[in-house]
């Protein structure tokens, strides 16, 4: 074993960031910095120093960044990534004899030791830095190993002045010895996305749906939609399936497993005679008024995703020209999707144990490669976790090999660490629990794991209030107020929410029935006509929180996310805040949508850099408030009708 | 990328024990069971099934071991490991499709759906399975696809029980569809070492003590001592270094650095011209008494232990042969040790950053090999921590491969990292803070980390109350009561312990001076003659719980060590039980060795397998007395001069 070079000697070990012994990668977005910590040390009492190596994967330079000492043998360091792609990081650290020599310096003459051998080392020292060294730094470490030679029976003051000049410290620790240094054996990977993997609104609409009442939208109905989405400022707008659907097994309206003549079907039911995922549903338009409506989105700073499901309708092409790809039952018909004892015969699932298998995966990646061809660069995955992990672990690599910016969103409601994996094996952001996380200690629980390592390092959250699967009982009792309340925990506590509209802004809250999530008259099965300008719509506070998210990039990540005291169980509080702390964030929200509550919050205003002697300001950015504060203890109180959030832009 | 075997489902993910992503070695005895917990998940709602495989490391034939289902898509299985070496082991894991027929049959038969296709199904799937067997297994998952093919409209209950036939079950788990299982990427290993790595008991002696009064002791003196340790019970009698010793600035009696004539120096300044680290002090005897003394010691069923201290006094033979092996200072002298501005200069230590460490590792190395040959098989290792890492692991290895059964503790009290690297990199004992460790509070969190994953897969805990270096205070002012505290805590905490003695048998606590933790007229500098008959000797006690120790097997290890609750922060309680429950020890330790103290204990009784609202019986095997207990609290008291713990036996 390790005969390798036998002189190293500093060990290093508990790396964090490192994903399952570093087989995933860290997330980040350009811009964003990365900490790394890590427990070095070496045999003995020498001095060690190390660093961070960084590199683009494609690149052979290493970049460096300082490692200082934190406690117990743990150290840390920052980088920030620049560009997208894949990273890797590493450690290496050496015994640094020059800091070693210059401890024990000290201490020996303070001890009022003999020191003379002691200077001839630190010339050495400095000599063989020198050799490392170049130019002026090269003449000032051998005027400074001259110096150390030449000190001979001084008073000590004038011995410290030499020994310890910080100018050759520097100098030393540019040209360190490096031949027994240890690096890590490992290189641990980190995927860089582009910005809006990290910051991101996303507003969810059936096209079909933005046309003349009764009538099957088209793009160009979307199109004309368009302005309104931009004036609640949303970036990025997500359509279900628009793809060709299926008449075998159609629903129809309330999901009723016998559909009328002019039900429209269910999106997610893709694939007929018109064609399957490469195909554009004929009611909405074409490829071209397809490529139109991109276009024209773009020029509103909004970017479209598409969904993503890969599962068939009995009249998909696949069917016909690849039975292979689905499974087939003794009886010769095709398996249908089902969750015994329910079935759903109108949807055959893929079969990912077909021996056909490499070609399936590469016909699915094609569908992402053709939507790419398209102008698409952002996928929502419908149901991620029912499909082969292996399968998207491959393609969504191969895809950003070549297209770094594209982005996938996981649509998973499923088992935490399924959740997890998905994102480590490549999605980009995730649908969270958050939908189903109502109490204030379900909210500081969970954001707390989601905003802290190791989830942060590898799943960012999309977190939403409603979807066209669920219309959680709060919306359906709370009235406008759980509307608001829910609409603006979406919108600060995670740096990527979407809604689903405009069921949404106009509070939406009828069921499909009592105790059931769904929808009535859900959009899934048939075309709504929403009335826009409803008086219950609170499309102004989605348009004013919006605004407050692109100003205040304190709002624009997640790793900064603290909860604060407040002595009631009612009321939630939680700061975000810039590294620079030139934007302090204060979110306080009455989760009770029915009485006013009030409370003492505690902020603790040190982490601030607030003097809590000082009075500080507040504006209310979403009711535009202006408040005098003083101390870290102070009382408020809110009216759900009124006013059920606070947020706070906090000033010093 | 992975391209290899995409019909491969399973994820796997989150193994424990894992050290170090794998890189480092668990740690167990033959007879021993290593626990494994693991994530598994497949995509969609199929069932999983998955087994852990192992093998001895040498060997190319796996075993299996089976997972069952803990929580939450955590898994968990045993296996034990019987022979000394090198094991890995690994999870391999699958959908079982047989499972998920079998479970969704369940649903759909209990709703009343037609099943015929699903017969037919489940049918197939025994038939694929009796191509996997042989013999009367395939036959009867032929005749078991026969009747599942057979059945028709019956009614539930007869298809139940075809269905459901546990038979059939049995022989599906038999012969699972391993095609596409996927198998964990790391094999991860075990080194497993001999029983005594995990219990021993050790008994730390000068031999130069063991002789006439003022005369330095012999092997042969040493041979007359065996009854008297074998008596106490210890099984392993460890030697510091027994080689010459130098005589350049030797220190005289408590540390003087000037040295009288007649003063015997310190055994731990090693290498004279009699030699070096392959010699025999000339005044200890020849080769071959201490041959002679390591056969005598076996027929006491005594191992010897010696001392390896790699560091050399100025007149060590290497000093001479290898001068590169140490670093030279400008003036030409040899670097003694140093931790300023205090000097060390009967003292070289090596020098493992010489360009010749490669020899300097063999001729290291090859001390061990000449040691194992005279019959030596364990090595209490001084300061490892001030040797390179690098050159332990590789050494500890490569002895290993050769000889399983040689071990190696780690002598550092040094920071906590470096101790559990030390433990990782091989070491197969280690020294603790135990020492230390006095409170209650302390000594619950401390046993509580050791005895607890990760630790306890790799570090096992050697715990003693004192060294020739370390006399606590504890010892030197709690009298007698202290010293039979101190060491029923280290016998029954803690499978590894040891003592230095005859000092710690015979109370000895006057410490240099007030304030130290040196012994005065330490043994480390002079012959010291102890009276092991002293009136104050606590040598009967010892023998006793060392008798215990070997009668109840729940003492031998440490995986099993619980504290309990007693509402008196002075006395410590704790249970150590075997898995079968047959053998339960509940040790009590007044820790205040001053005062009577009280309290009532409490203790889980359902864990013990006893029944609350029955009587249960203890003997107190240290006391040799019986006690009644009824239900979970109970009253005790103990006198530190008259009975400072209990040590009970607890009888259903």
């Amino acid at each position: 074993m390790l005969m390798a070079e036998g002189r190293r000697r500093v060990q290093i070990e508990g790396i964090s960031p490192e994903i399952d012994g570093g087989k995933f990668p860290v997330k980040r977005t350009t811009g964003e910095w990365l900490r790394v910590e890590v427990d070095m040390f070496c045999d003995g009492h020498d001095e060690i120093s190390g660093v961070i190596l960084y590199r683009k994967e494609d690149s052979t330079a290493w970049l460096e960044a300082p490692l200082f000492y934190l406690v117990n043998d743990r150290w840390y360091g920052n980088f920030t990534v620049t560009e997208m792609g894949r990273y890797v990081y590493t450690i290496t650290a050496w015994v640094d004899h020059f800091l070693t020599w210059r401890k024990a310096m000290g201490k020996k003459i303070q001890a009022g030791q003999d020191v003379s051998v002691d200077l001839l080392i630190g010339a050495q020292l400095l000599e063989q830095a020198s050799q490392r060294a170049t130019g002026n730094d090269q003449s000032q470490l051998l005027i400074g190993a001259k110096t150390l030679r030449s000190i001979q029976k001084e008073d000590p003051y004038n011995i410290e002045q030499k020994v310890f000049s910080e100018h050759i410290a520097g100098l030393m620790n540019k040209y360190p010895d490096r031949n027994f240094a240890t690096t890590y054996e490992k290189e641990l990977p980190i995927v860089v996305d582009r910005e809006k993997a990290r910051f991101s609104a996303w507003y969810e609409m059936f096209p079909r749906s933005c046309g003349e009442p009764e009538k099957h939208g088209t793009f160009k109905d979307a199109i004309a939609r368009l302005s309104y989405i931009a004036e609640l400022g949303f970036d990025v707008l997500y359509l279900p399936p628009i793809h060709p659907i299926g008449y075998q097994f159609r629903k129809g309206k309330n999901n009723s497993t016998t559909a009328e003549e002019t039900d429209v079907g269910v999106p997610w039911g893709i694939g007929s005679a018109d064609g399957g995922h490469k195909a554009i549903h004929p009611d909405l338009g074409t490829m071209a008024d397809f490529q139109e409506f991109v276009k024209k989105a773009a020029e509103y700073n909004i970017e479209i995703a598409l969904d993503l499901a890969y599962q068939c309708s009995p009249d998909h092409p696949y069917v016909k020209e690849h039975p292979q790809w689905f499974k087939a039952r003794p009886d010769g018909t095709i398996q249908y999707a089902e969750n015994p004892p329910k079935k759903y015969q109108d949807i055959y699932p893929i079969d990912f144990e077909t021996e056909d298998w490499e070609n399936l995966w590469q016909e699915l990646k094609s569908v992402v490669d053709f939507w790419i061809e398209q102008g698409v660069k952002i996928f929502r995955v419908d149901n991620p976790h029912t499909k082969s992990f292996y399968f998207w672990e491959w393609m969504i690599d191969e895809v950003k090999k070549k297209h770094p910016d594209v982005l996938f969103l996981a649509e998973a409601f499923t088992r935490p660490k399924m959740m997890y994996r998905l994102a480590k094996i490549g999605f980009s952001q995730s649908y969270t629990y958050f939908t189903w996380r109502n109490a204030k200690w379900e909210l500081t629980q969970y954001f707390t794991e989601l905003t802290t390592s190791p989830a942060y390092d590898i799943f960012r959250p999309n977190v939403w209030p409603n979807t066209p699967d669920i219309l959680h009982e709060y919306l359906q009792h709370g009235g406008i107020p759980a509307f608001v309340i829910r609409y603006v925990l979406a919108a600060t506590l995670a740096a990527n929410y979407g809604i689903y509209g405009p069921a949404f802004e106009v509070c939406e809250n009828r069921p499909l029935k009592p105790g059931s999530e769904e929808y009535l008259d859900s959009e899934k099965y048939q075309i709504r006509n929403w009335d826009l300008n409803s008086p219950y719509s609170i499309k102004n506070i989605i348009a004013r929180v919006n605004g407050i998210r692109r100003t205040h990039s304190a709002l624009q990540t997640n790793q900064n996310l603290k909860f604060h005291q407040i002595n009631n169980e009612q009321i939630i509080c939680y700061t975000k805040q810039t590294e620079d702390l030139k934007d302090i964030i204060l979110v306080v929200v009455n989760l009770d949508p029915f009485n006013t509550q009030s409370g003492w919050i505690y902020l603790p205003l040190q982490t601030f850099g607030i003097d809590g002697s000082q009075a500080y300001q507040l504006h209310d950015l979403l009711n535009d408030e202006h408040y005098t504060w003083w101390g870290e203890y102070n009382y408020l109180e809110l009216n759900p009708y009124h006013k059920p959030a606070h947020i706070f832009s906090i000033r010093k």
